[in-house]
């Protein structure tokens, strides 16, 4: 009962993905595999020495009959499509972030998944598989620091590249607490406001660096978040929940703890790969499974929707300089 | 050399001034008290035990010849009338917080003392001498975390009284922030906005709890101080400062690790009067020996002052909801 | 290429094992299981719905064409003759420990193992395959603390059954500490010595709880390990090794950190079947892909061996209270 | 009534004490000096601008009718002569350790002040004054981790001089251990053993470093302190007492934690004076107290005996490999 699968997108995270089904998970293969550049997908079903059709079309490799589910790791505007078409095909479907590239374009595929009546698509947000995060929801849906109030949270880089925008530092680095922080308080957005502190001298030219993101939630929590994609000493997630009777907050990634040279200390890692990098595996082996047991779970497509839907009022917050209003409808009960 | 002190006020604070003289510092003795209660003044000398003349008003005790130096521990409203008397005495005054209780109360300091022509009066904000904030501004002052942009704070008690009041959240509790930031920074602040998060249920009808407050700062630092005045869990102070290459924490107090009933916990002070009783020795210390010294050191007047416009605007934006300029003159050269 | 496996025993951790090669592991699958209790095998295989051949006979069951491999994991005493079988069968072979019950027993398997000419054995050893140890690994092998001159370990469990004795503290608790030390420091041991503190009266009478075991190294390391088994507060290993440099300490299990109850606390496992969880999954992925790969790795016999060598002499330090020789001979080259 | 002090000793440690008790202390003035080199004393008094007499002879100072109590901070094999004669003459006095270079010297002194009738002698072991030690004690009275059983304990130097020896392990460092853990545990040793680990490269050839004593105490309490005098990293206190219920942990010094260049740290100090700075001060605070109190308190003539019969015990054991026994006699109820 092994699920054959279909890789569109044979990029680095394609790859990966490729992988961990033959090298690390249970219960998949891949058998086929699209590429907007057929040789690279050749080159890639050769390097990993696996038996898989290359198809040239990903919509054909959508519609074959040995494939029972798709893996969307193309470029992020040919998204929407792809997923689209798994839905026409009626197959399980695990789209990386971003779903679609506009609001519009997710909406597009929540109303194709409800036409169709059951749940198809999961949305690659890992963080709800990372460890540490669950161990927080967990302390959290226990009671043990009573009804959450605000959090406080950090994302950070030590650098990026010359074509990191202010811009990118929603749609690319927030966005992983926008969909986190929802699921973390099983909540939804209602405003935003971005705040610009003293620029880092570190941080180029053309880039607003950091930036603090206030978001508030239907529930009255209020969130602040830190993105700071320059502050030069590791890729540092951080994220504590302040309760009505006690503070929660996300666990350090795991350190050997050293004396030396006059410091006790710990590492902190400095490639954000490493952070989540297990919570990848388990996030793909649920998908799997989930295939398996029949219902699509995880990250759906109406998260991805409303993370879309926040990004862009934080960015209209980046410019405005004001609180913006985060209009959502009600979740549809067809997404629990 | 015995630096002859009188003290205006002989409630809790001032006993314990008193006894801090006598029993714990050195180079100092308590000549004088008084009280509005002369009888309180006399049987607080009585039990401390110690040889101190009680007068029956604080103008007189200010201008005693035998009294070198002044300590006003009395009520809140009358500290200015005895700080200005000390001033026109040309005596060195220790006021506790609040130096007066309106900004012009304060500005009315300020101007006798920069017309008396040298610092006298030293304002009771005791986190500069806490041997924890020291060593953070040291960590900032040495460069070792770059320019700081941005600081993450809390000040959190377990419970409040019933009299507590949404406007005390500023001035009785944040004010200590204020004081420690712009000092801790070497900046003054140009706004400030407070939000107020989902509030606790634990927490009276009457007040808004928790609060954040927002400041900003010439230098363009942006701060967020939490103020929750009914956590549960322990009277906590946090503060930590982003800097453009690293990041530096305000050490918790020292507390003796344990290992027990399935947790690895270290405690937390749940009497805010412990937190930082260390300071309140240092403080007085520094100024008995600043008098001998010739110059009055430490918090001044204008800080005094500034502390005062600047909950003044934070009043505003707990009101308005909008974010509130703090106009402040330059910091005249005679306070450095 | 799915590895075909052959499982011997199927008790609890059995069963785990066939759980994990299904439904959590790459490349391979049970193909055949064997139990003392022809009706407990018969009963797992169905209750996890596998389709897997049941053999009366262990034996049988190693000889079987389509078994490719063979997971040891039936009751100790039957170990060595199961071992010994499938090095005449030439085929690879994962032993749970103890790989015999005496030496002299694990010693047999070394020279079956020899003569056969290649490696066929894994030893269920699993901390070398723990993240935290390999991490610990890492920074000695990286020189960070320079080398190695003494190791201050524990193993403490809240409790142990009425049926614990002081002997199993050696063998079956410090045992793994044995085997994991000696791997850490890539090092042999030379004497042992056990000395009894004070005996905790959560303690049953016939039990010596706690023991601190001294073990001396080949290379002048000196090792304490306080075993304490009814330490009642939490199941906790912990292992410092101090270096010439530096020290480094093996990381706490990832917990979330919380403040409440006037308490900054973190959790401890209770339940030593979660400490290591983990490198179960890690230790069997590498016995099949290092059978895949044709050579296997990992935990030998002659580590196996050496175990149970030093075992012996510190159940004689037990008895003795003397420092007891370890007199091994040169690991051969043939175990790298 | 401030206490007249005269001080027998001006060298390093005994120009602190004037300081302290001029700056820093309260009740106490130094009103007599005497130092072997009559110079030396006379320059100490006119550096620290104070008035006291200088004594060419340390007896005549004792004897002095304006001398309340001595401090005795001189050469250490002077020690013995000097603080009998201040219980000669009746009068309080403070000495540093060692009370006397040899066990029947310090029994001299004990013998001397029980038949004087009342305790007149405090010696400067200062941990029992430390914050965190007090703090651990207090974990431990109050019964948060049962009954001790088991100390794993360390006393690390960055490095020493040429001229410090294997035995200074136990003389010059391993005795605060022997003095503070007696303490905190209201215990006495019974035997001791010491084991040397592969010595650190970075130790002289003269020297062995580092060393393991094993003590035990008339309770069956085991503690381990491994003492490594060149461990490089820093000057680093550790003391982990494990309870029949709990581990309680000296806390380490405060300190801000940093996160920068890919590490999270705190600092840990190099230079042992500030290790214990604080409580220093405390020390001669509760001295000067206890003496206006009219009973001198702290660390008795009895205590700095047994340990000094300790440390020869633990010479005996560095020497012969064997565990020694301490034979001590039960402690007086003069000494409570």
């Amino acid at each position: 009962m092994t699920l054959n699968i279909g890789v569109i997108g044979t990029g680095m995270i394609g790859q990966d993905h490729i992988r961990r089904c033959h090298f690390a998970l249970s219960g998949a293969q891949i058998v086929a595999v699209n590429d907007i550049n057929p040789e690279q997908a050749r080159k890639v079903v050769q390097d990993l020495g696996i038996e898989a059709e290359v198809y040239v079309s990903g919509h054909e490799l959508i519609d074959a009959a040995n494939v029972d589910a798709i893996l969307v790791t193309s470029w992020g505007p040919s998204h929407e499509e792809f997923v689209l078409s798994a839905i026409r095909a009626g197959k399980p479907v695990f789209c990386e972030k971003p779903l679609a590239v506009t609001a519009q374009g997710c909406k597009n595929i929540v109303e194709a998944e409800m036409n169709h009546g059951k749940r198809l698509v999961q949305v690659g947000f890992m963080r709800p598989y990372d460890q540490g995060y669950r161990a927080l929801k967990a302390v959290i849906d226990q009671g043990r620091i009573g009804e959450p109030l605000m959090l406080h949270c950090a994302h950070r880089n030590p650098t990026v590249a010359d074509t990191y925008t202010t811009e990118m530092a929603i749609v690319d680095t927030l966005i992983h607490e926008i969909n986190a922080l929802a699921w973390l308080l099983d909540d939804q957005y209602v405003s935003a406001q971005v705040i610009y502190p003293r620029k880092s001298s570190q941080a180029l030219a053309h880039l607003k660096d950091p930036q603090i993101v206030l978001l508030e939630t239907a529930k009255g929590v209020r969130i602040d978040v830190e993105v700071f994609v320059n502050c030069q000493y590791g890729y540092d997630i951080q994220c504590e929940v302040v309760g009505e009777k006690g503070i929660a907050r996300l666990p350090e990634p795991s350190s050997v703890q050293t004396r030396s040279g006059a410091r006790l200390s710990t590492d902190i890692l400095m490639d954000w790969k490493e952070r989540f990098i297990e919570a990848y595996d388990v996030e793909l082996q649920a998908f799997i499974n989930s295939v398996a047991g029949g219902s699509v779970q995880g990250p759906s497509a109406w998260d991805g929707y409303t993370a879309a839907v926040t990004a862009d009022a934080c960015i209209a917050a980046q410019r405005s300089g004001l609180i913006e209003p985060i209009k959502l409808p009600q979740r549809p009960a067809f997404y629990g």
